[in-house]
């Protein structure tokens, strides 16, 4: 192996939690805000999610989904009335109390005693409460049904401990909120918005992801069903990347969103929410990222290609620009994955070489350098994001395809890296799922051998609920697992449940996770 | 004149308020949310807001700008920074002072005493402070400038009257913010953005606009110059419809937004910021609505063509279902303004009289209604929402082309709708601007004699500024007048200004407003 200098300081292998963030810096993603637990998006990361929003709400939109805005504040006493919802959520809100600011007399400010609010406002954690209140006017009989709302937002769950992405006090998502006349509609729609995720993932992000249903114990609060995709990290770690609740009548009751059926008798509506959030970003960092920075899934990049002119502050600069726009005008003419190729023509000062590895770091799945020798010959130096070096002599594997040949193969180029990129993703995760423990103290053994990107186990389990649920989750615990989900597409059971011994109903994977 | 029976209850001419209000619910574009001063967006107001997001954020991107996010919560301290800023701002804020909520032991929640934030955070209501903070830490050198950075988000200024889209506590808008080397370039930007904003009113919105610069009272809080683009609402009031600010180094020296120039000397950036927001959706109704609710411009129609096919719960109603099909695939592959034409085949349960109405009042662009009879003749039932009535007879105006004629003319039938309600707009406006006035007396004797839409009146004045400034606007106070702006191509100045006597310098609008 050649003696490769990457352009991170960091190492994946070295220590994971530190590369994540120089990737985040070094690809100018985000960064600190000063404001706690917020985070600035800059235009690479907002670019990015900006790609994320137009593909799944197309995809949302498909599924008969029209988009509305509510409130950010949600008035407390909504929070009082669903009890299971106020138990997970009564606890880290943003809490608004005044509407005005004064002068301190000191040059200062501060909340004004005369503008407190009568009741106080919280910041949204979500919306089934004030959504709820707006389902409860909109439908009246079963003509009103299936109703089907979307709304992309901001919301806030305060946060101690925060990591860019991941875990944020603001962060941004959608939610998607359907009623429907029934429990058999509603959950076939849960599970629809939950394949809904699943295709986005794995199509538009490249992420392979686990489809299945969380146990009792990781359920929405309020909800009758959680159901999630889930991802592995390079580290081993899952990340839930998406959930689809089906909330019963629950919801419904709460805020008394009921309709007239066809006989005339007024009944509660069966409702569900869904959401995926920024934190899928993190999900395609941890994923796709390697020790020279991010790789940005083609049909993400908000630059496919970008290129760099070698310009040298000199009159033969125009030429060299000349040739370059020349090829963007190709290149823009092509389409990759059913849109036009998207490209940017970089000739803002600098260096070449230093702005060749910024977009490195960023992961613009293919970067063109152009040189006076590549114009002498009606070439290009190409370099291809997914196969950065070479592995003989350790340098930047560069391909110096015709101008016109690169133009014309960038389609199919892309679509290449979009396929490449998924498939490593897909064999790494299925090469660190272990299928063959079958014991706790297996269980145990395994995670105190392999403390280093350990992966996930799959395990057969008797579905215990209540305290046995509790008992295993405390058992789990010691080892800073988590039950994941219940796969979808599980294979059969064949044994008895690893925690309790009685036979087992369903497989579960078991891992750490974010 | 035929007795035209109007769709909604409320005329413009009988009670213009109420028949906003009217239009607001009748379309299904917002509604109250039952949390003080915010609005429920419903799917045919977001529906607009989304094609508007759409079109404007092309242009913003055309002009270099990267769209970013930026936190929602604002440090009070970055409020006490800037002087002019604090005073303009200071007043009406919501304000976070808790972390959490907890149980009050009698079945409710409170603020925990226990979380109170050491320093309040604002949710913000517009972001210069927070991003100047950003702009400090990214730009070190003449190489990064101009930073040109937009945001699309929501925004909360506490506000005691509220009228829907025009005046709510939260609202949605883009807030763009730039920072230049100097006072020329970051002017020219100023006006730039301004230009964008003009033709985005105009072309996509069909809203006739005037552009010019704001008076010294009516600044944006800490900005050394304010534009505006300003409409006509049908009542004769003027709309301000965005505004776009040259905020000198105020905003720089406050958060330390420096550069070294090409000499090695440390310079403080000169900034711009630009917004527009929902209230535009309110300037559309109030501009193109009339007594049959709104009439939404083709650009930004969610669906520009809604067929609707007279079903009747039988089984011949597959047969129309299939020849509105047909319609519909036909109608996708033509090309209004630039864009595949948007079709709703709309087969909901419900009366065909009653949906007719329901999209009318929505102001859906074209209307399709098939029954048997126009199956038969191969031909569809099409009204124009522009040209609704037969003034002959007081009926809906049909026409009745073949099938394949409507769907091979739409393209040029939603062009000359556009076209045809912004030629309306601008001749109503235009015939609404009195250009003889003088004096005062004559300014007086004006809008005290015309109570009813009086329109605008444009005057010559001398520019009087400080305590001369603000006498002439208690002396307009008194008549509830402000003055709209200064329009960029006003004709030449050759009198007295009409407040002071002194010879005017420059033309000025003055009228009553939103």
């Amino acid at each position: 192996m050649p003696n490769i200098r990457h352009a991170l300081s960091v190492k994946r292998e070295d220590d994971f939690a530190a590369w994540y963030q120089e990737v985040i810096s070094a690809a100018e993603m985000a960064e600190e805000s000063g404001v706690r637990g917020c985070m600035v998006i800059r235009p690479w990361g907002y670019g990015i999610w900006e790609r994320i929003q137009r593909l799944l709400d197309d995809r949302i939109k498909a599924t008969g989904h029209e988009n509305c805005y509510f409130p950010i504040f949600i008035p407390l006493s909504n929070f009082e009335r669903e009890a299971d919802h106020v138990e997970g959520f009564a606890k880290e809100m943003a809490v608004v109390t005044h509407h005005r600011l004064i002068a301190d007399g000191e040059g200062g400010l501060i909340p004004d005693p005369a503008a407190k609010l009568e009741e106080p406002l919280v910041v949204r954690p979500t919306s089934e409460t004030i959504i709820g209140d707006a389902m409860a006017r909109w439908i009246q009989s079963w003509r009103d049904l299936p109703l089907k709302v979307n709304q992309w937002a901001n919301v806030v769950r305060w946060e101690m401990r925060t990591r860019m992405f991941l875990r944020t006090s603001e962060f941004l998502w959608q939610e998607g909120h359907t009623a429907h006349v029934g429990e058999a509609e509603a959950k076939e729609h849960t599970l629809r918005m939950l394949e809904v995720y699943r295709a986005c993932a794995e199509e538009d992000l490249a992420l392979p992801v686990v489809a299945g249903e969380k146990p009792e114990n990781e359920r929405f609060p309020g909800a009758v069903e959680t159901w999630s995709i889930e991802a592995m990290m390079q580290d081993g770690k899952a990340l839930q990347a998406g959930t689809s609740h089906y909330l019963g009548t629950n919801f419904s009751k709460a805020a008394g969103i009921k309709y007239q059926d066809r006989e005339g008798a007024e009944q509660f509506c069966h409702t569900t929410s869904w959401g995926v959030s920024t934190r899928m970003i993190g999900g395609i960092i941890m994923t796709h990222g390697d020790d020279d920075g991010l790789r940005v899934p083609p049909r993400l990049a908000p630059h496919q290609v970008v290129i760099l002119p070698m310009l040298r502050d000199k009159p033969e600069d125009q030429a060299l620009i000349d040739y370059c726009e020349e090829l963007r005008a190709q290149l823009v003419q092509q389409s990759a994955l059913g849109e036009p190729v998207r490209v940017l023509l970089d000739t803002k000062p600098g260096k070449a070489a230093a702005k060749r590895w910024d977009w490195v770091r960023k992961g613009a799945p293919v970067i063109i350098e152009v040189g006076g020798r590549d114009m002498e010959n009606g070439a290009v130096s190409l370099l291809r994001r997914d196969d950065l070096w070479n592995m003989d002599n350790g340098k930047p594997n560069f391909q110096t395809p015709a101008r016109e040949d690169a133009a014309s193969g960038m389609g199919m180029m892309l679509e290449n890296i979009q396929h490449t990129i998924f498939t490593q993703a897909q064999a790494r995760r299925d090469a660190n799922i272990v299928h063959d423990i079958d014991t706790m103290d297996g269980l145990r053994a395994f995670y105190t051998a392999k403390t280093k990107f350990p992966g996930w186990v799959e395990v057969q389990w008797a579905k215990p609920t209540g305290a046995a649920l509790e008992k295993v989750v405390e058992q789990l615990k010691d080892l800073k697992l988590t039950i994941r989900n219940v796969p979808m597409d599980g294979s059969e059971v064949n044994g008895p449940c690893i925690f309790t011994g009685e036979p087992a109903v369903e497989r579960i994977y078991v891992a750490k996770a974010y």
